[in-house]
């Protein structure tokens, strides 16, 4: 008899953002004449920059003709993408990382979901409360987890981000040994300073942990001395993995690329106690379970680092981080806490005593404003909500004009 | 402490077409004049079609444009590719399959890898023999075979194929719970019957066991009287998955796109007998750790239903169906006993005693042709070695000329 897999029984049933368009849905039906704008999913909404259609195209010309056709590529991605992620992102800025050292992939949610494969069921896993929710389902899904209960998994260290830490928690007193921290924060939009990183990669080297870095929403940070990597931290080669993706950064949320970066000193151990190099195990699950990244859209993300690659995605960013001030703006008009919206294209306003669905429908109904619930994003969210600045100029406008005329 | 899946460890090291391409090197060092032809890895070499080219250009100007730039696309893909999908790959032939049972993805090596997730640790798990490592090894990392002996792993159940079965395994007599077919099959070329199917099919309803049907060949049947989908057999729509592919039938093993068929009906059961259904866990599988396949993929794999995407894929297909042909008639003037060739681009050919790495050897010295040793691909496969017809025409040829002197 063919048995299921029972962890996935205790997911969470009401999935977020399926629980948000049932809702906007159901808004829409009253409201048939509303104008709704939606600044709930992370989704980017500027257009890819020429450059980058310029490679897309020549590369999908390539494979129409025989003499340069290309068949399956490489599995860990072209060296013409490899070779310039290493240097631009990471050796021009001091940072110790080789082009083998990169795996590139078709998104960075795939990768930080699959990455716990490589560890043994009963291992410790500690995330931050709020969290992004595919490090806890993927968890969940693996078995590493009991039942949840009120919004929490049995068996999970939460990290609790609030205003009492900034949004950043330190390690914990208890040992950990698989840690998920994502900086600029989805959904709260902190950022780590080095001394706080710092912290953790010692944490991680004193316990024999392994951080998980998701730094998807890098391309934000304008503030010159806050870290873009965990790789600027001493140490950091032997304890950490990063995410990142071209998804926020140069808008390929449709077109799909990311990319991983394991240096080849990062440890784990075996029952025993014997040390073994984690990039191994990652090659060989990259190797066996995909087959490596549509090459137009690597020709695509490649072009992210030629000099008008560079100009044009910065510009992107610039506009969205433009956005995300407006929206601050209006927020501290308005009178309303909230943390994030600099160095990050997400705002984590504070509903006041209000909890997040009671803050969300009132924007929705009273304004007509898509927000995302933050106790969607676990227990420390509730109260609050996310304002994505991925919207047009003005759509965003209008939204915080409507926003001030319910709340304020 | 961090500590390793440490299934990982009984992964067979020496990886079948690493080794192949150690042997080319070194080949290739001795004799640096000698002009090597592959006839090795399964990768097309004709260029995508003029209709996919053009739709993949289109799509990709679309992305450039405020107005027609798409971010994130559904995660099961979008409607614009699943309907025809549903539509000319299987109601057109008489199979009742819906668009919402097709999920879109970038590779049939990632679902087929991936799939096993959704299933109990402990299950028994049935393959063909000689076998895709790929269904294998996914079942290794996950913890479901005892250690290898002598090229097979404990605790699986070996399906095996040769000459006295036609290379079509019939039912095994013990109960096995999830079972790999491969038909247009991987490595050997064979094709199952209607018959032959529906004594699988048979089998796994008497069991409640689920077939994992790898269709990604199906573009190769010429031969009317065969099947071309497990859908095809009555009652697989309960106890069947199929997986299929862009990559073979329209050139897409660079440019990658795929798809699994899960009808709603595919059932598996929980430790307390209590029937649940499959199509759901997928979706929350696919939704959580996976973000749909790149936009302009999707158009480009929508085209090959066009009418011209058709006829032109079908001409690819026919081009090295022609050259399994050309090798087919080789082995017959050799005198070489051999399977496949016909409706599938595979052909296997028996080496009349040598070992697979003698034959793989003697034909890369004698006649710079490159082969896979049948002994990669299972126990079941030492003896054989695979030929492959995806290459241009006057390699083909010019390898049978020169295999014809070697063995002749």
């Amino acid at each position: 008899m063919i048995r299921i897999n029972e962890h996935y029984a205790k997911l969470q049933a009401g999935y977020l953002f399926v629980e948000v368009a049932r809702r906007i849905r159901e808004y829409e039906e009253t409201h048939p004449d509303a104008s709704i704008i939606k600044l709930g999913i992370g989704d980017v909404t500027l257009p890819l920059p020429p450059a980058i259609v310029s490679a897309f195209e020549d590369a999908v010309r390539e494979m129409g003709a025989a003499d340069t056709f290309r068949g399956y590529g490489p599995e860990q991605g072209y060296e013409f993408l490899r070779k310039p992620i290493a240097e631009r992102d990471y050796r021009s800025h001091g940072m110790d990382i080789a082009a083998d050292e990169i795996f590139i992939s078709d998104g960075a949610k795939n990768d930080v979901g699959n990455v716990q494969e490589l560890f043994a069921p009963d291992i410790q896993v500690a995330v931050q409360d709020p969290v992004y929710p595919v490090y806890v389902d993927t968890n969940v899904m693996a078995g590493r987890t009991g039942p949840a209960r009120e919004g929490r998994y049995e068996g999970l260290t939460y990290l609790h981000s609030g205003f009492q830490n900034g949004f950043v928690p330190d390690p914990p007193e208890e040992a950990a040994d698989l840690i998920y921290l994502c900086f600029p924060n989805n959904p709260t939009g902190s950022v780590a300073t080095h001394e706080q990183l710092a912290r953790w990669v010692d944490y991680a080297r004193r316990n024999k942990a392994l951080i998980l870095f998701d730094a998807a929403y890098v391309a934000f940070i304008r503030d010159e001395g806050l870290p873009r990597s965990i790789f600027e931290i001493e140490g950091a080669r032997e304890v950490a993995i990063e995410f990142r993706s071209f998804s926020k950064d140069a808008g390929f949320t449709g077109t799909r690329c990311a990319f991983t970066v394991i240096p080849k000193d990062v440890t784990a151990y075996d029952s025993a106690g014997m040390a073994h190099k984690v990039h191994p195990l990652w090659n060989r699950r990259h190797s066996t379970k995909f087959n490596g990244v549509s090459y137009p859209v690597q020709r695509a993300a490649a072009a992210v680092y030629s000099e008008a690659g560079t100009r044009e995605t910065r510009e992107l960013a610039d506009f969205y981080l433009e956005n995300a001030r407006i929206i601050r703006e209006g927020l501290d008009t308005i009178g309303l806490s909230y943390t994030g919206g600099t160095n990050s294209p997400y705002i984590w306003a504070h509903g006041g005593g209000r909890d997040s669905w009671e803050l969300f429908d009132m924007l929705l109904n009273e304004a007509s404003v898509v927000t995302t619930p933050g106790a969607g994003f676990g227990r420390g969210g509730d109260g609050f909500i996310r304002i994505s600045a991925f919207n047009s100029r003005e759509n965003v406008e209008e939204a915080m004009t409507r926003i001030a005329k319910s709340l304020g």
